[in-house]
């Protein structure tokens, strides 16, 4: 899922922005649930987007986007959502942090 | 730079996310001004904290932490730091966005 821009309406919006650090356990299985993960998310409503990065030490940092902060209300609420939450605290992280921040002004740059 | 979570104050504060791809080139100059603009980032009024993640394939994200827009913007306005963004535009970077944010709300967890 890493890799690419996400592509997003003019501000605002809002952003959750997931800093973490893997402990490396069960790689196939935390891949197959973040891909299981965007794929649900991006059915609810309000998605917006996601942008993703990890270095090969574990650290890594994914920002989704959504249009309100009702929809990212609704998305934690989602029950399979909330399942593989608690199962990466116990399982899969060991270490995150988790920050809601409302997007104000976005710029950006496309090399020729 | 890059592996290490933000000690932050409780919000609100204000995230400046900048998510780009590399094209690979000048990997060491790179290197020298990222750390460059780290060490006069640390020394600016209201900075807060950074956290970066890049992928092998060059997209990365970087989150700065700032006290207010006022702090982002003197930032900004920072004089060696506009130039080796000048410099980026045209040697570093494929393409990158730039979104500031207010942080709302931020919530975390530390495994045993």
């Amino acid at each position: 899922m890493s890799g690419g821009f996400a592509r997003l309406p003019a501000p605002p919006y809002y952003a959750v922005i997931f800093s973490s650090r893997r402990n490396g356990a069960d790689p196939g299985e935390y891949a197959a649930a973040a891909d299981r993960m965007l794929e649900l998310a991006r059915v609810q409503p309000g998605f917006l987007g996601v942008e993703s990065a990890r270095e090969a030490d574990g650290f890594g940092i994914t920002v989704s986007y959504w249009e309100s902060e009702a929809a990212i209300r609704a998305w934690r609420e989602h029950a399979e959502h909330a399942q593989v939450r608690r199962h990466g605290r116990r399982h899969w992280y060991e270490h995150y942090e988790l920050r809601v921040a409302r997007v104000e002004r976005a710029s950006g740059f496309e090399g020729g």
